[in-house]
């Protein structure tokens, strides 16, 4: 094998390639990735075994030159060890030439390296997804989708479904929810033309890394479920993630018809006041924060017995029902402010032992649950 | 105590005043920051019994009101925990009051903390440095003492006198050295009309922070030496820091007249080189690199068995005695070229097994010198 390469394009499509390898594999080969030169394009791996990265470098790009293959081959370098050896030569271009012993000679300049690499072919082999019906989205709205219900998963493997988020497609509408089972994000999106029947659990971990791959310079991606795998396409990228097994909570029981108190205010002036809150929520070691609630206005209190206490006021724009008095975990209220995109935010409560919702003022289409802390 | 104070002004001299407090501390009431409201100005004390940074806060700024002074007082607020308060705060004013149990009360906007204090004659009292015989530096020169030397201090406390900088005045010439016994950077500096007979160790650590703190919109920085703290002023700043006791080794011998090889190249071509050879240095895991001068160019190599090789090549610009092979740790060397300004470096090397010294190509005011590898 022997290519030369733009060395700024190289170091951007391997950064990304480097997203789904993880230095704590079972499989040390996986930390390796993988660079297969056909006659006209060079393809980069990288892989955790869980999520997938492949990267396909055209030989030109708005036709400007990006790699010459002068002989075809395959090797595993060291990941991330080849990526800061290529991020830090001195010359515009980078040529590597690998030898039957799979030797990579790195040169560029006045540089020379020589560097051991691993036989491709004991290299797994990854997952394949069928292209035939896919579902695409606007990046933004995947971004957003991902912002907006991602957090809530859950961190603990107790439960491992919980760890993913459950993508539903059904009648024409996708609905993703996560939930760690002290709160809950929901994200439905009414679609067109689409997929319908899907159930499946992605794991949050690889919706993450997905997040920072996509970059708004594309317009669209492409999503292709598998039975066990999912595919999002995208440019020059494919990226692959196993889905979890296993059966995703039923959670439209969690939604009652009728509220007790329903009230709004300005997200941003709430978030900081629960911000601020929060600090001395922290310092007392639960997080708990003390909500009251009148038609005027919703108090915030929070003590911590050593350092001290903290009250803050933040007008209501409407309030419906009877006043009320709630505890909750500053952290998840925070998180899920953010998740709402409006400036106004409309909170509906249940009763004080039972989980309340907040969303965008006059939006069904994100939805955020909280279980309350028994404190009053 | 009670006061009303800007608050963006306000944070960022509390954040200063943090740099003095480490949250490690064996006295409970160093993790606090103490306020004295006075008359017509505000002191801000943090200290860790080492380093004291008090800072002064008159009540106008530049004919702009800053601090509102109602009732004279002091108290010590915990440190980090109040400096977070005050940064989330709503209004561009925070109001505090404090009551003779040593409870602060924080408002500002729709917001109210109640923070508990300590009582500040618990406080312990700062050395007292006299403001007498004070020499002057610009606050850019002094930046560029500590940046050129303050990075080859000892990390280790085997000889304590190791882990500061050893400022000596004597005859008009400024010098300072530091040395962690494997490398040692000394910069010298003419002086008019300055102190004189001064030789004193000033801890690594203080000058790291003290460079932090002073910023260029400052001209220049009054220091005062006494038997055992210095003091260094600024503005509305005044940094104290104690001095390490003990005798300073006499690095003078260290540096021989005549070299057997000297020669120069491109500051920078050479450090990227070096940093590039590291790669692999690091992962070899002694960090040693080969160097081989001939007149025309200077190699570089370095090995590691399990991941490969790495040769470089730099120019030379001027080339004076016989050609030569030395190792040496890059790290070292790329700290050393950091510190010289000049586009050009000169190295002058005294044999394989004696330090080599390098320096700005026709200038002596900056010396680092640096203690070579056996391998050859």
């Amino acid at each position: 094998m022997k290519f030369t390469i733009q060395r700024d394009y190289f170091i951007t499509q391997l950064n990304d390639t480097l997203k789904a390898i993880s230095p704590r594999t079972t499989l040390p080969i996986l930390t390796g990735i993988k660079i297969d030169a056909t006659d006209n394009k060079l393809l980069l791996t990288g892989s955790d075994s869980e999520v997938s990265i492949e990267i396909t470098i055209p030989s030109e790009v708005n036709h400007e030159e990006i790699v010459t293959i002068e002989e075809k081959g395959s090797i595993v370098l060291p990941g991330r060890f080849f990526v800061d050896i290529i991020k830090k030569l001195p010359a515009a271009a980078v040529t590597i030439e690998t030898n039957h012993q799979f030797q990579a000679k790195i040169t560029s300049g006045q540089s020379e390296f020589n560097v051991s690499g691993l036989d491709p072919d004991q290299y797994p082999l990854l997952p394949q997804v069928s292209e035939e019906d896919a579902m695409t989205l606007p990046i933004n709205v995947l971004k957003n989708i991902i912002r907006q219900t991602n957090f809530a998963v859950s961190t603990s493997e107790t439960r491992p479904v919980l760890t993913g988020v459950n993508w539903l497609i059904k009648d024409g509408e996708l609905s993703c929810t996560a939930t760690d089972s002290h709160r809950l994000a929901l994200r439905r999106l009414k679609l067109e033309n689409s997929l319908d029947n899907i159930n499946a659990i992605i794991p949050g971990k690889a919706l993450s890394e997905l997040n920072k791959i996509i970059s708004d310079e594309d317009e669209t991606i492409d999503i292709f479920f598998a039975s066990n795998q999912v595919l999002f396409k995208v440019g020059h990228v494919n990226f692959i993630s196993r889905l979890l097994e296993g059966n995703y909570p039923d959670t439209s029981r969690l939604f009652p018809d009728s509220y007790e108190t329903s009230l709004a205010l300005h997200n941003g002036d709430f978030f900081h006041a629960i911000d601020r809150a929060s600090l001395l929520a922290r310092e007392g070691g639960n997080n708990v924060i003390k909500l009251s609630a009148d038609p005027q206005h919703v108090e915030l209190s929070s003590t911590s017995p050593e350092i001290g206490t903290v009250k803050e006021g933040v007008a209501t724009s409407a309030f419906e029902g009877q006043g009320l008095k709630i505890s909750f975990n500053s952290k998840y209220m925070m998180d899920a402010l953010k998740a709402i995109d409006n400036d106004e935010v409309s909170i509906e409560f249940f009763g004080t032992m039972r989980p309340f919702i907040l969303k965008p003022k006059d939006d069904e289409n994100v939805i955020q649950l909280i279980l309350p802390i028994r404190t009053y």
